[in-house]
C-alpha cells in the first residue's frame, strides 16, 4: 500500500478509536494539503507560457529581430520558471516524505510558502527584463531564500526538534504534576536521503496538474478570441453566423488536434505510471523535461492557429510545433527506458520480465515521436502543404492509437485460439503451459 | 477506509498475486483518471471568469450602460458555465461511484467526454452573444446531448450489459472449447441512487482545483501586467526601478490580500472537510455556490487593483468585492450548518456531540462573513477611505485567525491546569473526569 493511503488509514482508525489523543495533538493527515500544493505548483510552473503565447505579432511585421528577442526572452523565462518551480516542488515532496502528519500551523506555513513560490515567476521575469539592475536579482534571491528558510524551518522544528521538545515538556509535566501515565515518546534519529526516489503519488499529481492546465489554456484561448463579434457578423458575413463560424474552422481544427495531443500524452503517461512502482531521480528528471515541453504545447497551438490568419512563416511554425511534440514525447519514452534499466526496483512485479508487455509499452510511447518526426520530414519534402500535414498528423495519431489497440486485440485472440488448439492436441517437448500463458500480451 | 483507496489497494494486491488474471481483464484503478478529470473540470468551470476580469474599462469611459450590459452578460456566462460544468461533474462523480474499475477504452472515452465538456463554455457564450440565432442554442444542446450520451453509454455498456455479455461469452467459449475451469461471474442487479451522498474525496479534489486555479489566476495577472517596461522606467522614473515598482505598490497589496483570502478560505474548507465523513446533496449544493463565488475572487482582485489606477467608482468596486467575499464565506458556513443538521450521518464520529469543537468551527467559519460585513458597513460610514478599509480587512483577517488560535490555546492551557488541579483535589459530586476530557476543545 502506498504511503499517503497508509497515513490516512492510520488517521481514520485513530479517529475512530482514541478520540482524546487526536484532539490533544491536533494532527491530521497531510494528504489533502499535498494535493492542493501539487495543484498550485503545477499551475504556477505552467502558467508562464501565457506571456509567450500572448506575444502579439501584428500582420505588418515580419518575424524581425526585436520580436525574436522578446520571444526568446519569454521562452527562457518560461523554461527557467518551470525548472525553478519544479525544484521547489521536489524539495516540498522530499520534505513531506519525512513529515508524516501536519497540524494547523504547518498548513498555514505551507500556504505562506506557496505564496512566496507564486512570486518566483514575477521576480524572475523582473530579473530578465532588467538584467543590469541589481534589485531584480536581489528580489529573486530573497524569494528563493524565503522559500528555503520556510521549508527548512518546517524540517528543523517539526522533525528534528519537536520530538525532543515534546519529550522534555512531558518530562517537566510529570515532575510538576506528579507521575501520571503518559504515552512513551521514542525519539528516533532520522536522515533525509537526497537520492531516495520521489513519491509516485506526488509525481502523478504534479503531472496531472500540468496536463490539466495545458488542456484548459487551450479552451481559454478559444473562448476569449473565437466568439465572433455581433457587429462583424452583420458587416462582413451579412448576418450569417454559420459563415462566420466557418471562418474560424482552422482554429477549431487546431484546437481539436491540440486537445487530442495533450489528452493522448496524458494517456501514455498514465499507462506508463500504472506499471511504475517507484520513480528514481533520473525518471523524475525526464518527467520534468517532458512536462516542460508539454507546457509548451499551447505555444504550438497558438502557432498553428495564428498562421491560419497569416500564412507567412508557416513552415517555421509547423516545424516548431513538431519539435515541441517530439521533445515532449521522446522524454516520456526516456522515462520508460530509465525505468527498464532498474526494473526490479522501479516496476510493478506484474510487468517485470514481461517481453510482450514491454514491447507494447514501447509501441505506445513511440507513436508520438515517430509521428512528429514523420511530419517534420514531410514538411521538408512538401513544404507547401505543411499545415495540412500537421493537422493530419494530430488527428491521425488518435486513430493510430485505436488501430494499434485493435491489431493487438486481434493478434491476442489469434494467439489464444492457437494456444487452446495446442492444449487440446498437446505435442511432446513443448514446455509447461503455465509459463506460456504469462508471455501472452495484455489487451493494450 | 474510503472508496478509491480500497479500490487501489485491491488492484495492488491483485497485481502482486494473480498476474495472469489482471493481464487478461486489462482493468485498472480509476483513481488517477478521476483526479485528472477533477482537475480539468474545476479549471474549466473557473476559467470563464477571465473574460469578465479582462473586460477593459478605459479611463475615459464612465461605468456606462453598454459596459454594464457587457459585464452583466459575461458574469451571467461565468455563473451559468460554472453551474453547468458542476452538474456535469456531479454526474461524472455519480457514474464513477458505480463504475469501480476502468480499462483503456473507458479512459479514452473519458478523454473524449472531457473534450466535449471543454466546448460547453464556448457554445454557451456563443448562445448568449447571439440570442436570436438558433444555431447557438442548437450547438449548445448538441454539446449537452453528446456529454449525456457518452456518460450514459459508459453506464449502459460497462455496468449494465458488460457482466451479461462476458457471462455469455464465457458460456460460448465453454461450449466451443470444451469445459474448462472458468471464474464464476455473478451478475448482480444494481441501481443508481440519485440521492446518495457524493464521494467526499471527489468533492475535495474538485474544490482544491477551484481554489488552486483562482490563486494562480491572481499571479498570472501580476506577471502579465505589472512587470514595468524598460522604456517607461527610463522615461518616467529616470531609470530608477525602485520608484517604478513603488508605483505598483497598491497592486501588490491587493495581490497579497487576495491570495491571503483565497488561502484562508481554502484553509477553512480544509478544516471543515476534515470533520466531514459524507457530503449530502444539500452540502454539495452549498459547496458549489461557495466555489462559484470563490471563482469570482479574481474579479474582486481586478476591481481593487483597477481602482488603484483610476480612483473613480471606488466605492462600488469595494462593495462588490466585499459582497463576493461575504457570499463565498457564508455558503461555507452553510455547509457546516447543513452538516450539523444530520451530524450522525455526515460528521466523523470523533466530532459528533462535541460542543466546544463545534463552537470553534463556527468561529473559524464566521470570521470572513463578519469581516466582510464589517468592511461593507465601514465603507457606508467612511466612504472616503473605502480602499484602505478593504485592504485593512484583507490583511487583518489572517492575523485574526492567528489571534483566535492563540486565544484558544491559552484558554485550553488554562482549562487543563484547572482540571489537573481539580484532579489532585477531587471534590464530591463532580461527575466522572472521562466525560469532561471529551468536552475540552481541540487546539484550533
Amino acid at each position: 500500500m502506498s504511503r499517503p493511503q497508509a497515513q490516512e488509514q492510520a488517521v481514520d482508525s485513530e479517529g475512530d478509536s482514541s478520540l482524546y489523543r487526536r484532539d490533544e495533538e491536533g494532527t491530521q493527515s497531510s494528504h489533502r494539503m499535498l494535493g492542493f500544493s501539487d495543484a498550485l505548483l503545477s499551475i504556477i510552473a505552467t502558467v508562464m507560457i501565457l506571456p509567450v503565447t500572448h506575444t502579439e505579432i501584428s500582420p505588418e511585421q515580419q518575424f524581425d529581430k526585436s520580436i525574436q528577442k522578446l520571444l526568446a526572452t519569454r521562452i527562457a523565462v518560461y523554461l527557467m520558471t518551470f525548472l525553478i518551480v519544479t525544484v521547489a516542488w521536489a524539495a516540498h515532496t522530499r520534505l513531506f516524505q519525512v513529515v508524516g502528519k501536519i497540524d494547523d500551523t504547518l498548513a498555514l506555513l505551507n500556504l505562506a510558502c506557496m505564496m512566496t513560490i507564486t512570486l518566483l515567476p514575477y521576480t524572475f521575469s523582473l530579473m530578465v527584463t532588467f538584467p543590469d539592475v541589481p534589485l531584480g536579482i536581489f528580489l529573486f534571491c530573497m524569494c528563493v531564500i524565503a522559500i528555503g528558510s520556510v521549508q527548512s524551518y518546517v524540517l528543523m522544528v517539526t522533525v528534528i526538534f519537536l520530538p525532543h521538545i515534546s519529550k522534555a515538556t512531558a518530562w517537566c509535566k510529570d515532575k510538576l504534576m506528579g507521575h501520571r501515565e503518559s504515552p512513551a515518546l521514542n525519539v528516533e534519529p532520522f536522515s533525509i536521503d537526497l537520492h531516495a526516489p520521489l513519491s509516485k503519488e506526488r509525481v502523478e499529481a504534479f503531472s496531472d496538474g500540468v496536463y490539466a492546465i495545458v488542456a484548459t489554456l487551450l479552451i481559454l484561448d478559444i473562448c476569449e478570441d473565437n466568439v465572433p463579434d455581433p457587429k462583424d457578423v452583420q458587416e462582413k458575413f451579412s448576418g450569417s453566423l454559420v459563415t462566420a463560424l466557418g471562418a474560424y474552422g482552422p482554429q477549431f481544427l487546431a484546437y481539436f488536434g491540440s486537445f487530442a495531443t495533450v489528452g493522448l500524452l496524458w494517456f501514455a503517461h498514465h499507462s506508463l505510471f500504472l506499471h511504475v512502482r517507484k520513480a528514481t531521480q533520473t525518471m523524475g528528471l525526464f518527467n520534468i523535461l517532458s512536462l516542460a515541453f508539454v507546457g509548451g504545447l499551447p505555444l504550438a497551438y497558438q502557432q498553428t492557429s495564428a498562421f491560419a490568419r497569416q500564412p507567412r512563416d508557416e513552415l517555421e511554425r509547423v516545424r516548431v510545433s513538431c519539435a515541441i511534440i517530439f521533445l515532449a514525447s521522446i522524454f516520456q519514452f526516456a522515462i520508460w527506458t530509465a525505468a527498464l534499466l532498474h526494473q526490479t526496483e522501479t516496476l510493478q512485479p506484474a510487468v517485470q520480465f514481461g517481453g510482450q508487455e514491454h514491447a507494447f509499452m514501447f509501441a505506445k510511447l513511440a507513436l508520438y515521436p515517430c509521428a512528429s518526426l514523420l511530419a517534420f520530414a514531410a514538411t521538408c519534402l512538401l513544404s507547401r502543404f505543411s499545415t495540412a500535414i500537421f493537422h493530419l498528423m494530430q488527428i491521425a495519431v488518435p486513430f493510430a492509437f485505436l488501430l494499434l489497440r485493435l491489431l493487438v486485440r486481434l493478434a491476442l485472440a489469434g494467439l489464444h485460439v492457437l494456444w487452446e488448439l495446442r492444449l487440446e492436441h498437446p505435442q511432446p517437448g513443448q514446455g509447461e503451459p503455465e509459463a506460456q500463458s504469462q508471455l501472452l500480451p495484455a489487451p493494450c
